[in-house]
């Protein structure tokens, strides 16, 4: 039997595990069942023989992470890290979920539950290509490590910390990142970077306590304030008006355009996915896809002021606060954009503003031309059919410290669908994504070795 | 005994009723006890010598009003109408409250509970002065009526209905109206007039559903639609930039001003009172006062979009909702504001954003040549050994309606303590200030007799 054989033969096992998985609640934000969940993935581990630990820092309160391990007989001198995470987003809004939201309930070609695609799913396949190879051969072609985190969901915060720790322990040559999207045409989008972020919380005060709103002739309305405040933040293009935002911002290198332009896009799908007639800025062509990849943003991800209940009432609220969230790409460090940004604010006259620096994640690219890029291409075509390369997400993780840390490449690959609902109710995964990943990681693992 | 010696000999009695009024609670709001309490009302009025009914309008669903009358048998020429309110403010927050909220408890000279002073506690006064002259002569110095709504504290939103269908029964030639504050050296405020009111909530659409914030780079951000909006309604300095929306605004008579000015205004202990250090477009002397009686505002009551918990949660929000409130002058009618600012946003280019009514009423003034206006000042010093006249309060309330409807003169004046925390956790009504309040509405009635 082939590993891809073994594969096919061993959905049922994939999928039961997968359920068993999902039917442990691990919520980070809510510190529901991690370590229980770390230590059903541990136990999982050992299952498939794969040697593991329960890891933790000093500070026992921070969910540990899953360290995996399997030593290559024939091939110890390479050595592959899969980072994934088993903490998954709160299942709320619960009225809309179909089944419960852990359920694990199999539908034709779905498996649905909180943590069925992001990111349980990607683990299981990742597991499972081990688990294959060491059913087939008793050996791996490389060595293979697993760092598995239960903080993902809420910002990695101690990801930097373990990998500082347990360095030696995750040294390792390639990095095959947590997540990895579908298109619509089935082709694995295989991304070599993430944007950073810089979110921020900035408050306005008024009045002590809530005041009577015929009090406005009089008093400040601090959700005046802060409109006032934001107006001077971005402008309706979308481009950020503080000073330097943009300074260590590089210009796309040629290989960078010359990916970008290659990479599928459909507009008008995803217009119609959320229900939009135009871009921000009136964006086409080349200039949507350059957009994802590298345009930093300053997104209102929240705003609270006074009454939001129902009807009338008649407050003059005491305070209102705004949650920023600003990506950021390579180049642009947090810490320095929150002092230019708290710069800003002084220099416009809105220094009674607090600024609440929330969290902090520089972005981090794998460069086009790094030879892993390659191999996880020829793995992910041979199995898919076909694959796209893209120079970034749009999206933020912890890359910028692995690469640091570690320094090696981090390429992501998956099995999640892009319309697979993550974050939100009735997530799920497809198993014959889930089976041609599986295959797909274990293609890597042998080109990787090989290289 | 004269009257003011059976209010004195009374007070164990006015205490108790009030305590009883209290512990009915009658949420307008959450729609609580409101045909409970309008009962009680009626039948501590018949108890009071003052024959009641509870009235409804067709639709059996609103809140009935209580009617309460005494036909006078020395001077039936002449009528005074009391206008007051059984419900309440919701009682929340809870775990602010020192005891219940409708515990209706004594602690020397104050009587707590949600009602206590708004306005049960300005009805209790009217009911035992008019309990008093029959007590004492068996008649009453004038015709006296009632007008009990239960819809005050949500926008007194049938009273135009109820003055319309009960017109004939209502009729009058004077109102003393529902609330009247006492400053903080024990001079009751007579209060003309009120300001209007136009309460409208402005929504944002942005993505179908909540978006991942990583797609800011592509998809509008509806907060950011409504914060440019709202930019362009008003100046930092408090105007308000829609076309024509000052166009029917008078200024202040000779009368008016002279009155402006008398009325006495701490400024440093309104500003100590709410912690702020300046007050809107740095208004000081008699500005503060104009302001307070004849400025229009525009205020944020309430701005909610996307998430509002602890922490981060990077998302693009599918809406973004804002609630405003725009006091009102005389002439300036809520309808045609609506318009003018529909109209602003259209040629602002903002005709997506949804606005959405919520409330209007018109702003009301008895001039201060009325002689109503004399007979009260009168009483109000006599009983309490100052009065101040203001032009209008900064609220709003029905005192339009009640004089298109009934042609007669409105008067505010009472028995509130101005720092009374109505509305807030641990509201109270003063027993000396009760006591006063019973005594100056029994002048009121003779002079008003008289004249």
């Amino acid at each position: 039997m082939t590993i891809e054989d073994l594969v096919d033969s061993g959905m049922d096992g994939l999928v039961s595990d997968l359920q068993t998985l999902i039917r442990q609640p691990s919520v980070s934000a809510k510190k529901v069942g991690l370590v229980e969940c770390a230590n059903l993935v541990a136990s999982m581990m050992q299952k498939s023989g794969i040697n593991s630990e329960v890891l933790y820092l000093d500070d026992r309160t921070v969910p540990p992470i899953v360290y995996g391990e399997v030593r290559s007989k024939s091939n110890p001198s390479k050595t592959i890290l899969f980072y994934n995470h088993y903490d998954v987003q709160p299942e709320e809004p619960l009225d809309l979920w179909e089944d419960e939201p852990f359920s694990g309930k199999v539908k034709e070609n779905q498996i649905f539950g909180r943590g069925s695609a992001d990111d349980k799913g990607e683990l299981i396949t990742r597991i499972k290509a081990v688990e294959y190879f060491l059913k087939k051969t008793g050996d791996v072609p490389c060595n293979v490590k697993f760092m598995v985190e239960g903080e993902e969901e809420i910002g990695s915060l101690h990801v930097e910390q373990y990998l500082r720790k347990y360095k030696e322990k995750l040294a390792c040559d390639g990095v095959i990142w947590e997540f990895g999207y579908v298109d619509a045409k089935d082709r694995p989008i295989i991304s070599l970077g993430m944007k950073g972020l810089l979110y921020v919380e900035l408050m306005a005060r008024g009045p002590s306590r809530d005041a009577h709103s015929s009090l406005a002739v009089l008093i400040e309305n601090p959700a005046w304030r802060l409109v006032s405040a934001l107006k001077t933040l971005r402008d309706p293009s979308g481009r950020i008006l503080v000073k330097d935002w943009y300074k260590e911002v590089r210009p796309f290198t040629k290989q960078e355009l010359s990916v970008i332009s290659r990479e599928p896009f459909d507009d008008k799908e995803f217009k119609q996915e959320y229900g939009i007639k135009k871009f921000v800025n009136n964006a086409r062509g080349v200039n949507v896809k350059k957009a994802l990849v590298g345009m930093p943003t300053c997104n209102i991800a929240g705003f609270d002021s006074g009454y939001t209940g129902p009807g009338a009432k008649t407050v003059l609220p005491s305070q209102a606060t705004v949650k920023i969230d600003f990506r950021l790409v390579p180049g642009m460090m947090p810490e320095r954009q929150l002092e230019r940004l708290k710069r800003h604010l002084k220099k416009h006259g809105f220094g009674d503003i607090e600024v609440k620096f929330i969290h902090g994640e520089a972005a981090a690219r794998t460069p086009i031309s790094n030879p892993f890029v390659k191999q996880v291409e020829q793995a992910a075509s041979e199995t898919f059919g076909d694959a796209i390369i893209s120079v970034s997400s749009a999206g933020t993780g912890p890359m910028y410290s692995f690469v640091k840390v570690l320094k090696a490449p981090c390429i992501s690959v998956g099995s999640t669908y892009m319309f697979a609902r993550i974050h939100s109710p009735n997530e799920f995964a497809r198993i014959d994504l889930l089976n041609k990943c599986t295959k797909c990681i274990g293609k890597i693992m042998e080109k990787f070795a090989k290289d």
